[in-house]
């Protein structure tokens, strides 16, 4: 291997690569034994990495990516702008530097290294004792190195990341000093930080688009991204006077050069019909400013997060836009993350929308998954991982489904801010059928649209149960469902056609048994949880003296009591099913690495 | 490799080892790829495989294994007495042919292969996509073949099965007819069986035997075993008059020829001090011919069963047995296993006993753990896998443990018939130190006395947590605890030293706080579960409606309610505790399987 040399002039060592082998390193070794560098498998044909992602805010770390499914692994090239002594690149559960499973290039001056290495809960580096992130090949360019490498989605190593459908947080570090091992990285007093991205893309084949295509681009004018950490920018955009139906049949972001690492995310809304205007504004959308009828901008048209690429409807289905019953006016709002506070950026970033007036066949429609915003669903203080279930039960899917059914294509799961799971199975006749989307590592800072791998097909009597798990370890009193930041919410929107009049699938425990609940703790503990009806079940809740019985009650209640459900047609219309025994599955279906 | 024939003269055909690749078979790979086999890794040196067991009642299949604790592999050394065209040998969770790890030689009449396979939920026999059971060899001699394979502990294949510490249930099948390929194997149609075994030996050194060591031999008379499938046999022996104070510092089995496949496991007890004389017997132990006397022969002296080799107590330590204050009488109790229905077969077999006059520095002691002998301890019906945990306090060991401590060599769980897992761990300023011993495939009908791998020291102020996982879904009505074979038990003998007063360190729920259960059920069920004093704890459990939510409670109020300790001297004689909050671990060390 030639010697690389980075590209800017600053002292920094000459970067022979080498690798530290895939062995056993027993604790009396002193010394890790250091190999020369084989490089392992071969490196992909082509430059096709068509992911592509900052990993810093300055942009000095960028990860472009590609997923081979045949080979069940993701081959990474990462650009390093400023390579100084080193870098550190790996993933974690949430995106912390514990526990976490990193690859290290690192320089001690004189010779470079790579390896596998994993972060203990102290946050001290070890080499990994088996070698996962396989180096495959390091060119450098005037732009800086790129390192390119590959790693399976599972390693079978249990100090491994295991590479998941949903959220993965990528974490960086920075060596700007030489170091003598892995060791003595000192992990905590490094330049870092984290990036969350969907690492695992689904392969799907873009559908064929018509001829008479046409875009529209819903763009911040020319504006200056506020010096803060964060801004949601709002703009108003309004469609030609007598815009007739189209179908989006596809969107894409559109980035103003130079400013990838700070727009976070983007989406476009359309607003309400039952207003004639909408006032034009363009400016923070916390501002006072800002005039309060843009809250009834709220129906998604497009959404785009940071890694993400075009987004298309299949090809039997399109999102109506324009035509009578359909408004105008379109808001975009752009969340721009800038922790390094730049001054004057100019910024147009926004949506490319791709539409036709050749309707196909389909109106692709939106239905809320999940649980109702309702008190009733709460969540004890302190704890780590509790979960609550939303149902979509048999008979809301037999009175509101088409017979040939529907087609889930996209889905945008959503909790507030402890959110940490969510997932959503299709269920038939008591038994799990496959997963609808998921995401173990699920933040509420990365709501994105997405397409699911397989498009799901959903028919009367089905069920879809959305789980939601929830860490509450920060907070000290309970936490009850409902539109507040500090309460909860547990959504799955899904995207699928055609469109029905079936807008909201949701469930809630019966009241009447969580008041048996609130009766029950207050016998139980001999204290005094005031159950009186004029109290309100945020305040029963408040009122709670949580223990791990209390909580686990509160968990058998969810798990055991009738729930309410509502399913609802458009305009908060319901359809007729009332209180429900709690839909159950019989059997499972093992999940992937579970053990038989 | 040269043709192998089998030792017997019927039609069989020849045997050319061969085997299936260690490839991933696609779905639509019609016929498997068979390779020509390449045999991997070495044989063992020598023919060391210490450890033996016959699989079935005839003793056609005998297993000798060796465990590599370095290579975290075992090495197996299969006899297959009459081969005939293949057979499976493998392992299952407990012993089923569902979901099984299997290795399979096969032959089709021509040819005949090996491979590593799996069995499905209903039976059917996969090729698996990795080859874990590497062979390593095969060896034609008078007594028949010999086959040599290699199986790692954890082959992080999803479809295997991992070889833990405890109870490993091994299943053989024998291929009576020539099939064609793998999948034609109609696994519910062979003549198969399963035999219990603890694969992983713990790897102890011998400590060294005093050279006035002598032995005693405490055998059946020359019975014949009866022609039923079970028999349990008592036999009465005596010490001499006068015999003094010895240790019993080893034990091993005598096992009369060719009874190795009959006689399960072996028992001597020695009988009650209070006692001046017990009556000879020499027959059925559930005979009623059978005296009365000896059910106060319970004192275990020396366990064995099948599979299980020579018993050492530590250097320090011996068990002692003679002088003063010692029944000189000793109850010899065999399990013979016979359900091949045998008739005349003479037996002789029993126990080895290896002592010395010369009493080493500590008497040996046995301590009772895990729960109380009492109904408030229950399980509900229909459960596949409910726990329940009995502790053993820091305050009885702060008042029953000297300040050096004790040291635990060996242990010994029990259950009854539900019982399917038992650990203890051991936990000090309420963190998880050491699991004491875990057996993940418990079987109530393997209950040998183990070594453990490692001595645990025990300190005063220390909490030893036992908890025994239990399935009953064969059951209509709750389990309760007590002496009952229908009733249950979760108990961990310790064999430790120096011996001390503390013979139970064992706790159950407070009563009190399960009246306060029975209460809840009754108000929240709106069925009536009579609380009155008068009715019986065992009457009050068999009266819940069991559903999820009281099944869900229960098991909250038995990790959350005060428990009552019971913390005896011999005799019966409390250490004073009372009543205590329940022992908490503040964390857990993660599994050696478990994700970050």
């Amino acid at each position: 291997l030639p010697s690389m040399q980075t590209s800017r002039s600053q002292p920094c060592p000459s970067f022979k690569l080498r690798e530290v082998a895939s062995m056993y390193f027993t604790m009396i070794a002193v010394f890790l034994v250091i190999l020369v560098v084989a490089l392992q498998g071969s490196v992909p044909r082509g430059s096709d990495f068509p992911y592509k992602v900052p990993l810093d805010p300055q942009g000095l770390l960028e990860l472009s990516w590609n997923v081979s499914y045949p080979e069940q692994a993701v081959h990474f090239q990462l650009l390093v702008r400023d390579l100084q002594f080193g870098l550190l690149f790996g993933m974690s559960d949430r995106g912390e530097f514990e526990n976490a499973d990193l690859a290290v290039l690192w320089s001690d001056g004189h010779n470079s290294y790579f390896g596998d290495a994993w972060s203990d809960a102290k946050g001290q580096l070890h080499m990994d004792s088996q070698q996962d992130y396989q180096l495959l090949g390091a060119r450098k360019a005037p732009e800086g190195l790129y390192l390119l490498f590959r790693r399976a989605f599972s390693t079978c190593d249990p100090k491994d990341y295991l590479i998941e459908d949903g959220t993965v947080h990528l974490i960086y570090g920075i060596l700007e000093k030489p170091v003598h091992s892995l060791q003595a990285i000192n992990i905590s007093a490094i330049h870092r930080g984290l990036q969350r991205v969907q690492l695992l893309k689904p392969n799907i084949t873009v559908p064929e688009l018509p001829s008479d295509m046409k875009t529209m681009e819903i763009t911040a004018p020319d504006i200056v991204i506020p010096s803060q950490e964060t801004t949601y920018w709002c703009y108003m955009a309004e469609l030609p006077d007598g815009f007739p139906k189209h179908h989006i049949i596809m969107y894409e972001p559109v980035i103003t050069a130079g400013n990838e690492a700070l727009v976070h995310h983007m989406e476009v809304f359309q607003c309400a019909a039952e207003f004639d205007s909408f006032p034009y504004y363009n400016g923070p959308c916390d501002s006072k400013m800002k005039p309060n009828r843009l809250n009834y901008c709220r129906h998604v048209l497009a959404a785009w997060a940071m890694g993400a690429q075009a987004f298309y409807y299949p090809e039997e289905a399109g999102l109506a836009f324009g035509g009578p019953g359909s408004s105008r006016y379109l808001r975009l709002e752009v969340h721009y993350h800038n922790p390094l506070v730049f001054e004057g950026r100019r910024d147009s970033s926004g949506i490319r929308l791709y539409y036709t007036a050749t309707l196909r066949p389909y109106d692709a429609g939106i239905m809320e998954l999940g649980l109702v915003y309702t008190p009733v669903m709460a969540i004890p203080p302190g704890e780590d991982a509790f979960t609550l279930t939303g149902y979509c039960t048999d008979k809301c899917t037999q009175l509101a489904l088409p017979a040939a059914g529907i087609r889930i294509f996209a889905s945008q799961l959503h909790t507030h801010l402890a959110g940490r799971k969510v997932v959503t199975v299709l269920s038939r006749d008591g038994r799990e059928q496959q997963v609808v989307n998921a995401d173990g590592h699920y933040s509420p800072h990365f709501q994105e649209i997405r397409m699911l791998k397989k498009v799901v097909a959903v028919f009367p009597g089905d069920e879809l149960i959305t789980t939601c798990t929830y860490n509450t370890q920060d907070r000290s009193r309970a936490t009850v469902g409902g539109f507040g930041i500090l309460e909860e919410m547990c959504v799955n929107y899904v995207h699928y056609y055609p469109q029905t009049q079936l807008e909201l699938c949701k469930s809630c425990v019966d009241p009447g048994y969580l008041h048996r609940y609130f009766s029950l703790v207050n016998r139980f503990n001999d204290e005094e949880v005031c159950t009186c009806p004029q109290v309100s079940v945020p305040q029963q809740f408040f009122s709670v003296p949580w223990n791990t019985f209390n909580r686990d009650v509160l968990k058998s209640l969810y798990d055991f009591a009738p729930i309410s459900m509502h399913c609802n047609k458009s305009s908060a219309i319901r359809f007729p099913v009332g209180t429900a025994s709690q839909p159950k599955l019989h059997s499972k279906t093992p999940g992937p690495r579970e053990k038989k």
